[in-house]
């Protein structure tokens, strides 16, 4: 399952000197980068060899047909696929007439860097060509955080020991082809070269594409020029059409001397904006960044990246890859959002072309969290996003007979875009996520007009939806029927704890914001009794709880199902639903990730401390983490019900799913919800942070192989650092008036600027270790963090 | 949603006058001719206007990849579809060089009309040309009964008031177009001229064309020569090549003079012959016809029949219309089956291309109590079917990690071609109907051969698979969890009633047959604690009863679901499932069709008289009837119960659903088990017919509407003859020894050739009639059949 690469461990990048040919697509995951709007995947600056290209800019997609083996109401009739936006980081060198490629003459040394602080993607490479001539090759690039639009390369050619004849051809690509993004061949058909060119222009030595999606009909402009720095008969010369801009740049280098090209690339794209406004927006960038110079936009990426790093950076004492994971996990989801301005971050952000660059529910349920205490702005575009999409969810909804919104499952633009309904359409906590995840940021931000504004119409939606999905029973309760949690090896159940709290949480804050900004709701239609309607069905929500086990249900019955038999499966069975069929995983006691233990996590209010300890020891046993979300909610639990080394264990497996490769597809794209995750561990983990309606509670513990653990968090748009040691944690408030946090149930006045530092309350007693299915107990922190 | 053509009223025949070009997929259907092994739609001679070419070979069927929007293991990879053979009913007349077509000139007169006695589909036409010559045409055509791979028409042509220029052009049409059978575009693409042509032949005035399908691989050798009568001067002129083949005949008939052509089609298909073989077979299947010549054969088709009507046919007193709609439901049944020869009767029959052809459970447990009651060497053919698909169905239990043999839910060679495995992978009771099937087959004609042989191993491999998919739990039962019933609006259910009922039966009837035939069991590798265990399952198995409403539940939980919303239902939103969601269906109280009733006939031991009243009234209220496969059944127990007249009203709607087209597809074949359905809800509804270990049990009552009801049994090879008046019963057994069967309980010998007339018990007192859902009351039999 695990496939490592070599990866280096340095406290603030990650590098890699290896060039294994069959694991290119995993690092050019690892060294993607982004800003929320724009995406490039890692490949070696020459485009060949490639695991897979990849350039996406954020919303940009193309329609398919979805195809169905049979026919159902409500199935979705069009798919969506993130599909590849004209490629401005190829730059193609030759020397002396032969391709510069890592698969012929000899490579010396190569060196490719992610650094988390100045943002780039450097590239070191010492080559002797075939027929002998050696060069040095330095790449630098970036995908701006400053410049929404931008994305610039450096590239530095230098003859080494001979002189050189030298060409450089920087382009853009249009029509790369996709990897494998969907099952069906005839989809893959249909998503084979999704560009039409609307034009293509040159003036100058600035080249333009403006392409159109065949079936989504998108716009998109990609524009690049360049500064070239070399010897004095250095020539450039410009050509574009269809689906190729090129700039070729020729000189003659003596040994030592340098041949420089700084590329920078704008890109644009609207669904409605017409062809040559794009074309000017993209040249416009372009010009502002030809304007600053490299220097200027790396500074400014950098700046940008130090604002960041000053709240949310992680200190780690005593596991320096650990250290680094987490800061790479903190780079990789800042640099999914940063920019997206009204869009989402996908379940593989703009890293790759998995999961088709669909939006999940894991977004608010991992992400979001994450985002609101590091980059509060970007959490609330991505609210906004979902907003934005309102108009789909109501009219998928009322396709299904239900009020209120229905949010897309999966998605790239809203519309619902799932072919599985048991595990979509049925999966609706997706909609409590995004109200969770507005209850959560307008705590942790103070954000009125967004409360008042987008927020209450989200509450209030999906509030509707629960109640017209939701049924009164003679028991006096208020129940969801046959729908589906988190959990995707159950499906159709009835009384999911997960949906049930969440949708009990969802109704309370609907009614709740409804009466607090009254003309707002009764602006969205909200009739007297409806907030009523929505507390007394939050207050009757059925909680399944066997009691003869004394312990809390994943959902009605789930503790009469047959157990797995895990004692019969061996390495090969797993992930379960690729050797097993749904029909019997759903019927038996197995769970593929935390579902019943995400739940302890987001309703830490709706459980005693014995009734965490119980279901988390009970689902550990039964939890396979064939899902990439598991492993974070468990150590959060873990940690919490006193299992420390137990959670350093389930961190190590999320801190290492993409690092790794665990799960065998991290080629596909980063997974930004476990990378998330990390962080989650961590901060709610070992540092037993929880949101709550009278602050942030902590409550920090550290395994025995955490020294020191020092993380951040945005409090109405200041900075609260806590710095934890085993013996005790100091918190310190950055600036403005003082705020009120818990330790350990202690309220804390923390005045800006004055550390308070609290001892840690002596160790829980959680008694054994909990069990876990034969075979799949999770990595051991010394393993993937020892020495 | 009921479209009823004017068919006319016979006691023999169906015939209709009308020529609604919108309804001739309708048509075509009620008027298509069959043997088992060849079918022909009842299209127009001329093929042109035509609702859906329709001539089929069972068995031979095109594979396509099966289109999946999310991908799952264990999905079938490769979907089936039946295809057109090579089309030999086409005979194209010109009139004067007018080609006859009847929405062109005038139509004096127009009759079709099947007969179930000479088993031949004629016309009648009187036309004027557009030019004004006038022309009757009289055309009959049968599949022979008698020569299993023969078609013949008899085509005549007389000139009326003047004469006329004759030519006709009899054909072999290949790779007609098929109707849409699936939903996604690209599978239909797949499906596009699916025959490749490997030689076309002509010998004198003999053509044949033999051809394979491009995928499955299945040669199919079609071959014509005809016997033409008409004045001296008439020429005929063969040709054939690649997909058409024609005789042309050209004569000049004088006023009455008149032009004959007997046209004898032969077909033949295989997976592995060569084409040569197939061409020689089908040639002689022709050869042997042209000997014979028309009225031979024809002579034998009314001689097989004769043979089946003395023993199936039901007579009716009181209602001709219901008369006849059970005689053409008799008569689809048998022709669909008579010379099937180890191949299946599909969902639709050789009646047209729905379903795509395919055979579903309804097979064994609709289709065959018909058969076998009244042509038990044709239900003997279907049983072997099954069982040379048991390769099929061990390798799919394998692969879902099951034990025996699991048959394909839906098929045309045995290999499981379903796309939505809720409802279908999971619809494990197809392995207990087929036992089912085997037990009522064995019971009733004492074929000791089969149940040692075919029949052991198909008892023994679906109880290994019963063990296999259940589980002990800790209340000493035996659980069925996460299967879907027969009910299509509940999938994944645990402990369906009728799954674990007829697992139960399957268990008990296994281990039964292996105790009593030890060595053929050894050979089967049958243990000697396999017995023991299939029993223990058997006497354990888990009977879901609601005991606060007194109630057995379609499955466990069933009665506590929400009620289907039926008051807010309108016309418009049936059937259920093509205007509302799966996910909302399955959650719900509402029954698409009988299931729990069908456990309440087909295991009419495990209940009590009581228990049967509660449960059907129960039911009643909730079931929709959205399939074709529920009124019969309801019917059935709605008789036992005491309510006549509600039976009498399923029984009306059972009998329509062709005839009226009640769910607007019969354009796309005939509901071969709704047919059988009738004669079951006459026999087993009115006379009450059950099996039982101690043989035939009748219970007959009549409701008001039908004055006397006859029907005839097979009895170990011989005919019981039941004839049901009001006030009294008669029994009558053709030959042999004599045979026990019980009236109302009370043991009846009955000797061979004399008659025995018991009396009919006081009336039940069965109390108020069920409720129905609102809007979804049965079509009432005054209604239907009233006059």
């Amino acid at each position: 399952m695990s496939h490592p690469l070599p990866f280096d461990v340095a406290p603030w990048s990650i590098g890699l000197t290896d060039l294994d040919e069959e694991r290119l697509a995993h690092r050019e995951s690892v060294f993607a980068l982004a800003n929320g709007h724009l995406g490039w995947r890692g490949c070696l600056d020459e485009g060949s060899p490639r695991g897979a290209a990849g350039s996406y800019l954020n919303g940009v997609f193309e329609r398919h047909p979805m195809p169905y083996a049979e026919d159902g109401y409500g199935y979705p009739d069009d798919g969506q696929s993130v599909v590849n936006i004209p490629d401005g980081t190829v730059i193609r060198l030759f020397v002396d007439d032969e391709p510069f490629d890592v698969r012929r003459g000899t490579v010396l040394a190569h060196d490719q860097r992610l650094d988390f602080r100045t943002g780039t993607l450097t590239r070191l490479v010492d080559w002797v060509s075939p027929t002998g001539q050696r060069v040095r090759v330095r790449s630098e690039r970036l995908v701006s955080l400053h410049h929404r639009a931008l994305g610039a390369i450096r590239y530095e050619v230098e003859a080494v020991d001979d002189a050189a004849e030298v060409t450089l051809l920087s382009e853009l690509v249009a029509n790369e082809p996709l990897p494998r993004v969907h099952p069906d061949p005839r989809v893959m058909e249909v998503l084979e070269r999704p560009l039409n060119c609307l034009g293509a222009f040159v003036a100058h030595e600035r080249a333009t594409l403006v392409h159109r999606t065949r079936r989504s009909r998108l716009g998109v402009a990609v524009s690049m020029d360049h500064r070239v720095a070399g010897p004095a008969a250095t020539t450039v010369a410009v050509e574009a059409s269809g689906d190729l801009a090129r700039t070729t740049v020729r000189t003659t280098l003596a040994d030592g001397e340098r041949l420089r090209l700084d590329k920078f690339i704008g890109h644009e794209w609207s669904p409605s904006d017409p062809a040559d406004v794009l074309r000017d927006r993209a040249e416009e960038a372009v010009a502002e960044a030809m304007h600053d110079g490299w220097d200027r936009v790396a500074a400014a990426q950098r700046e940008r990246l130090d604002e960041y790093w000053q709240c949310a950076d992680i200190e780690i004492e005593g596991a320096p890859r650990l250290l680094q994971a987490a800061r790479l996990a903190l780079f990789h989801v800042f640099q999914a959002a940063a920019r997206a301005e009204v869009r989402s971050v996908p379940g593989k952000g703009l890293t790759g072309a998995g999961y088709e660059g669909h939006t999940f529910w894991d977004f608010e349920a991992y992400v979001l969290p994450l985002l609101t205490a590091t980059a509060p702005e970007a959490a609330k575009q991505g609210l906004l996003w979902r907003h934005a999409t309102l108009g789909h969810a109501r009219a998928r909804a009322a396709q299904l007979h239900l009020r209120g919104a229905a949010f897309a499952w999966r998605t790239i633009d809203g519309q619902e875009s799932s072919g599985y309904w048991p595990a979509s359409t049925a999966a609706f906590h997706v909609n409590a996520d995004v109200a969770g995840a507005v209850v959560h940021y307008v705590r942790a931000t103070g954000d009125d007009a967004f409360e008042r504004g987008e927020g209450l119409e989200l509450l209030v939606e999906t509030a509707r939806l629960w109640v017209s999905l939701g049924r009164w029973s003679d028991d006096g309760r208020f129940h969801l029927d046959g729908l589906t949690g988190p959990d995707e090896y159950s499906a159709r159940v009835d009384d999911n704890l997960y949906t049930n709290l969440m949708a009990q949480l969802n109704l309370a804050a609907a009614a709740d914001a409804a009466r607090r900004h009254a003309s707002q709701a009764t602006a969205l239609g909200v009739t007297d009794d409806e907030p009523a309607a929505w507390t007394a069905a939050a207050e009757a929500m059925a909680v399944p709880f066997d009691d003869e086990l004394g312990v809390h249900e994943q959902h009605a019955g789930f503790t009469d199902a047959a157990r797995w038999p895990f004692e019969r499966m061996t390495a090969d069975d797993y992930p379960l639903q690729e050797h097993h069929p749904y029909f019997d995983l759903y019927r038996k006691q197995v769970m593929k990730q935390a579902d019943l233990v995400l739940a302890l996590h987001f309703r830490h209010d709706a459980f005693t401390a014995e009734q965490k300890a119980r279901a988390f020891a009970y689902a550990e046993a039964l939890t396979v983490r064939d899902s990439s979300l598991s492993a974070s909610a468990q150590a959060v639990i873990a940690a919490e019900v006193g299992h420390l080394d137990l959670a350093a264990d389930h961190l190590a497996e999320a801190a290492t799913i993409d690092l790794d490769d665990r799960q065998g597809d991290t080629s596909e794209g980063m997974h930004l919800a476990a990378l998330a995750g990390v962080w989650t561990a961590l901060v709610a983990g070992f540092g037993g942070l929880r949101d709550s309606p009278e602050g942030l509670r902590f409550a920090p513990r550290l395994p025995p192989a955490v020294g020191r653990l020092a993380f951040g968090v945005k409090v109405d748009g200041r900075t609260l650092r806590v710095d934890v040691r085993a013996a005790e944690t100091t918190y310190l408030l950055s600036d403005g008036p003082a705020v009120t946090v818990h330790h350990f149930g202690e309220a804390l006045e923390l005045a800006a600027g004055t550390p308070t530092t609290r001892q840690t309350p002596p160790p829980l007693e959680p008694g054994p270790r909990p069990t876990h299915p034969e075979g799949r107990e999770p990595r051991r922190f010394s393993e993937a963090f020892g020495d």
